[in-house]
């Protein structure tokens, strides 16, 4: 990621991550997510009204079967001369290191204050490797 | 898709559009797109700044490889009570019939005004025949 991207990416308050299962089915979901050091991205297995426990939820069991994902991150506007967007591809997994969890968590809460009421301490976090990066128009 | 999604989906100028090629490596993109009769969403390769041909365009040799696609459709709001979403799962082809690409391409230009300058005539449509859907939040 060079220094636009990152801006650009800095600046978006939701990405659409893509992960596919082991049969190489697709499925995309709109995250909340921060930049990590190091080209990641973390995004937050939160309490937003979930009805499957998080174990279950489709983006971890593909990312459990199939760790290969896509974020897309962009900027809509009827004058489609502004429009522009950055993807992202890379590696998920769920963090394990409980230090970087604690500080993926916290950077997490100071990008939402949302997360007062809906992440707990210590939720499970995806953190995103990213391999490569595509960007078009006026990011 | 019932009453309620189709209506949430008929509402939105964009959706995230994900594909995965043979591997199983996702790919995600915004698109603009129309709902047509019998669970069909269209898509139109259009000629939005591209860099390649539109038969070397990731989602094309995605789909030619692995029909089976994703497009979420949402709304963000600060207010997260007020997050919503529709999933779609489906199986996309380009159309081949000209009757139908000529339907779904008038469709797309009552939607999009900006279509009389970035829509092709007779541009390629991705047709993606809807299989499943799944809603959440407030729709």
């Amino acid at each position: 990621m060079n220094r636009a991207i990152v801006e650009f990416v800095s600046r978006q308050r939701i990405g659409h991550l893509a992960t596919a299962d082991m049969a190489g089915n697709p499925s995309v979901i709109p995250i909340c997510f921060v930049l990590g050091k190091d080209q990641t991205v973390y995004t937050a297995l939160d309490s937003k009204q979930k009805s499957v426990k998080v174990s279950n939820l489709k983006r971890v069991t593909n990312i459990s079967e199939n760790s290969t994902v896509s974020i897309v991150f962009d900027v809509y506007s009827e004058d489609w001369e502004e429009l522009a967007y950055v993807i992202l591809f890379g590696e998920a997994s769920l963090i394990e290191d409980p230090v970087e969890q604690k500080q993926a968590e916290a950077l997490l809460r100071e990008k939402y204050t949302q997360y007062e009421t809906f992440l707990e301490h210590n939720a499970p976090i995806i953190r995103i490797d990213v391999d490569r990066s595509k960007s078009w128009g006026s990011i």
